[in-house]
């Protein structure tokens, strides 16, 4: 987990690419700021990064099929132009493999990028594109290589279907089912019911022309588990689908709209042999089963192994959003006035509000933390698969280990930051907050989905906490190679400081970073202390291992992958300011280190009386402290979001602009509705309404 | 606040009302309940507003304006369906002002059976006809009686436009201008910029022809603050607008894009002196200004009261959303089976798991406490109103300080509670949450709103701090006659309360009903104490009162205000039950408010242990205490939820309706879906994306 070093950026190189921003209404708040906005973006991107996303979002502000609609269209037409934009990025090339292997963080700004911008495509991107391409690459042998070249040049599209209807957290209970007949070398793909059908799959509503299938593997009457095969659905040339699959559009949902999610089944559908994605583990021609693993749960995991990349990178797509939001809401609580001193005709900045900065600032100071984090994990996940690949790296079962147990607690707590951060965006934005035009609703929307796919945040947590318990014992003797990562530190010493009491006095102690890590690292062991002995609690009662997960979910295993997914984000954030060379930026970071940690530490802060580690009033000096920090933050508030904020035209709020005029900007939005101003169609239904309302009679 | 006494009702009565529900996969679950699902309904319904609300079920059902469509129509169609719906049921006139005065209970009633089947509508209704005539019978004179017979008859429509684009919670802050001019005995209308144009006015963006507009009324000069009036829009026969009336459509929002919110400039636009709605304070014929009130300040906050109302309605419109939403979330989860014991092939119902009853089980409690709350506050609230009319109340004084201070407190914790509740609700769906068939996402959307209108929640609440501020240092000496609604109660003997420490040592002790009402006494005691310390200081600093204010808002005033709120439904909710007569349900109504006091409590488990009540690992028995709750609940759930169940069309959730049948109508709902399985439009576009990609060359 150690921070990247950088190379220098000029002044004059960050000005090419970012322009001094509108002079008016945010002059104030900009000029009280004790940094350069320009500057602390490096301390989560270079130069390539940056010019990575110029270059993406120009083209979007360049290309018609990107221009933003008067008004919402209908599903159909979402899809449409989700479809059209699509293709478009894809055929500009922007991040070629080897730019990627030179940088991974690249990968970071290219989703990043498109996440802020177009959700629904960039999601349809990845999905027609990379995943299946991905899957095949690992889980493929040479007679893919077709199929692989056709979906890379764009002659076929791909989907990935694992979810069925009644089963998506619990894999091992899926039904559908291929089974092999040797005579004809080939599969029979079947879907015994509805229950059954893939569901949720992403591109296969109304595009995709193959699926990445999971199915049972049955041969010689013996179910040999979950396999994965390439299945051709529709026709490539026609887009309808072939005889034998039932496949269709699952409609509306709560967001991302613009990705035809579709269902599909199978009615003793037969496809070639080499459909199955066999590298580890598959039938023979005669039907005999092999594999290189000897644990066939083994086999099951890597070939799920693919989904942890999903996980890191929902951190990444939570971040975009989140980051949209604060942005918006922060900007615009700088121009909204509202009140003032008794003595003073002039109105207040609602920023200024205590309430206000309380509910805001956290969260501003969360998605630098998040930010920072989410580079760096994208960036050592997209390391890991490289040199998997390239089969570089002996410590790779470790790093595998660690990097699924810490995407399994960071997706949620990302997912439901940005959940929680949103949502108090929209709120500090008052009434126009409401308002599609503001923009907030939508980001709400489409991260909702964060919160379940991927694996349900609450299951996922369980993953990572398993983990946990069974390090527990170990605590004494771990070995830091074996956790490459870093985010087992927190059990150095962990008796020693679990024995510990707090020691300060002042609001400036509490919310002090060094501190706060050391408080968090209390949190942490102390968690993972309490599940255990409740686990061996309830084992000596009587309880089997699967009554005793259940009754030790809330407050105990769920809490803890939660605080341990916190400690390891608040841990980076720290180490990463610290290295931050820019002396301003860094004393306005540190601030937010401090901001961040009290904030989340907070929510925990009943925990911290009942293992002891505070008592009496001192949990106020955690209060007071962030109180004070939003104070000292506040000035700095606007060039921060500056510093967050993408080009107004993919910020897309009338709310958000860089130059502070969101009257302006509701005003042009709400003139220049569509009909705005015209008297309904339906007007005599208003009028003479006694024709149609049913007869009292 | 002493629970209604009720008639009794038969199980034959309850069963004309309420029939079998489907057998099927439920059964299991209802079958472990141990109380009747129909006699628990009334706890807080009688058979008045079992009626009503199955009288205007009914309606929808017949009648084909009410039927759902198969996806979602353009934002003008939207409108369209909304004020068809209102005129249909303006015409039923399902509550007539004679059974409303015999029965104040059916308001809310009827409130409740048209919020959970159209919201948009619902509101549409109460702003076109009932906030308008209310505000003329209250403020008007006997010239007004025409126009009130025209909205009444629905020959015009009105509108209520008192937010401005720049101003909305600070009244006083508003723009727009009346001039008065002796020579024509007309008011100039004008407003200045876009800044001071109305705006977010219901029902005004398409269809209202007259409004009540709150202007700031000037004459000879001088500005006399702000004042009603009832001012024509639009041509009640052509629907187009009046010259030097510039009117229009806000556009989309968020949810409740049924109603047609709009904005109005006017352009010195001329009215007789009769718009003046003056009875409280105006103008007459020469211009010389008389008010009936010494204080001006009295006379505003008057003409204010009437958003009173608007806050206790949003009580009942947020019970209303959760409580759809915790039915579909409870049914889906009795029936959903996701892995299982070790030694079982069977799945089990995700409702036993541990963390998903957490995260259902205390809103499924909150839930009854809500709407327990709600029917009481809303009958209080006419009650009040109706008293007021005949000049019936001689406490009427002390009624509205307190129902205000009330309603500005409960408004948002009943908003937040639903926010959180329906969002989880949503996760605990999983995948097929996010279905826009599942019904919950379109919950959120709309209950959005009731976190920033009738008062942005943060902002109200502080007004309830400041009454609570002011009574604090008279608390040995309160008079309970001059606090009606007996909400001041916790103020008994406080300093005696706040003296003393938890004594219990058992969950049991700890979730108990009696101990949690005394902890919550307690509790706001304790946050009003600290509140006014904190102000003490601040002011002895020499901060001044806006100031002082200002710094003690987080964490002081706002939690103050929420615990209050939280306290007097705590209360409320426990007397109730305990003079509930049904046995079998009493029992299980007692482990309810067990279950939401432990809940609500634990949010504030820290200033538990801040101020000395808890100390050691108390804590965690509050903690084990609501897992034991959730466990003891959970047999109950699905009966409970069927009691608040409407009728399945009227929940319209492929996941919640009551043969428990999620999966066949997500089938149906998918299968059945405009153009599921066909081929879209624009697949060619998919196959040939080469011939409209921007070229590279």
């Amino acid at each position: 987990m150690e921070p990247k070093k950088r190379e220098y950026v000029s002044d004059e190189q960050l000005k090419q690419y970012f322009p001094d921003l509108p002079t008016g209404k945010l002059d104030d708040y900009r000029k009280k700021a004790s940094f350069d906005w320009r500057r602390m973006k490096l301390v989560y991107d270079d130069l390539e990064s940056i010019d990575l996303k110029h270059r993406i979002w120009k083209f979007f502000e360049e290309t018609p099929v990107f221009k933003h609609a008067d008004k919402s269209v209908s599903l159909d037409e979402e899809r449409h132009i989700a479809i059209k934009r699509m293709y478009s990025v894809q055929n500009e090339a922007f991040l070629p493999i080897d730019k990627l292997v030179m940088n991974p963080q690249c990968y970071e700004a290219e989703t990043e990028a498109m996440f802020m911008y177009d959700s629904s495509m960039t999601v349809k991107l990845s999905l027609t594109f990379r995943m299946c391409s991905n899957v095949i690459r690992g889980n493929g042998r040479p007679v893919h290589s077709q199929i692989l070249d056709d979906l890379e040049s764009g002659e076929i599209g791909g989907c990935f279907a694992l979810t069925e209807v009644a089963h998506g957290s619990n894999a091992k209970g899926m039904r559908t089912t291929a089974t092999y007949v040797p005579e004809k070398k080939q599969f029979v793909i079947h879907t015994p019911d509805f229950e059954a059908a893939k569901f949720w799959v992403g591109c296969l509503g109304k595009c995709a022309t193959h699926a990445i299938l999971y199915a049972m593997l049955y041969s010689e009457g013996k179910n040999h588990g979950l396999h994965m095969f390439v299945v051709p659905i529709r026709d490539p040339k026609t887009l309808k689908p072939y005889p034998g699959v039932t496949v269709g559009d699952i409609g509306e949902k709560i967001g991302l709209n613009g990705i035809d999610n579709g269902f599909v089944m199978f009615d003793n559908y037969h496809v070639s042999k080499d459909a199955a994605l066999d590298k580890l583990g598959g039938v023979d021609d005669d039907g005999n089963y092999m594999t290189p693993f000897k644990d066939p749960n083994k086999r099951f995991g890597a070939s799920m192994g693919i989904l942890s990349g999903g996980r890191v990178h929902i951190t990444t797509i939570s971040t975009a959003y989140l980051q949209k939001a604060i942005v918006i809401a922060t900007r615009y609580s700088a121009v909204r006035r509202q009140f003032g001193p008794d003595d003073s005709s002039e109105e207040m900045p609602v920023l200024e509000y205590q309430q206000q900065q309380i509910r805001l600032l956290p969260y501003l100071a969360s998605t630098y933390a998040m930010r920072i984090f989410c580079n760096w994990f994208s960036e050592a996940h997209v390391t890991m698969v490289i040199n998997g690949y390239a089969g570089a790296d002996d410590n790779a079962a470790n790093r595998g280990v660690e990097m699924h147990a810490l995407s399994s607690a960071v997706k949620p707590v990302f997912g439901w930051a940005a959940r929680d951060g949103i949502q108090n965006c929209r709120e500090c934005c008052g009434g126009h907050g409401y308002l599609k035009a503001a923009g907030i609703g939508d980001l709400r929307n489409d991260n909702d989905a964060n919160c379940t796919y991927e694996g349900e945040n609450s299951l996922l947590l369980q993953q990572t906490s398993r983990w946990l318990l069974s390090v527990w014992a170990a605590r004494g003797r771990i070995n830091p190679a074996d956790y490459p990562y870093g985010t087992l530190t927190f059990l150095n010493g962990a008796d020693k400081v679990l024995a510990d009491k707090c020691r300060w006095s002042s609001t400036k102690e509490m919310v002090d970073p060094a501190n706060l890590v050391y408080m968090y690292k209390w949190l942490t062991a102390f968690t993972l202390k309490q599940t255990a002995e409740k686990t061996e609690r309830l084992k000596k009662a009587g309880k089997d291992d699967f009554q005793t997960r259940n009754e030790t979910q809330s407050y105990n295993a769920v809490a803890l992958s939660i605080v341990y997914g916190e400690n390891a984000i608040l841990n980076h954030f720290y180490k990463t300011v610290l290295e931050f060379e820019d002396v301003k930026c860094k004393n306005v970071l540190l601030k937010l280190v401090s901001l961040y940690g009290a904030f989340i530490l907070e929510k925990h802060l009943a925990t911290l009386y009942i293992g002891g580690f505070l008592s009496g009033s001192q949990g106020v000096l955690l209060r007071e402290g962030i109180l004070e920090l939003c104070a000292a933050v506040c000035p700095e508030a606007v060039a921060l979001a500056d510093t967050l904020a993408p080009p107004d035209f993919c910020l897309k709020s009338v709310l958000g602009q860089s130059d502070g005029e969101a009257y302006k900007h509701i005003q042009s939005s709400v003139m220049t509705y569509p009909e705005s101003m015209s008297r309904p169609a339906w007007w005599r239904d208003v009028i003479h309404w006694r024709t149609y309302v049913p007869s009292k009679l």
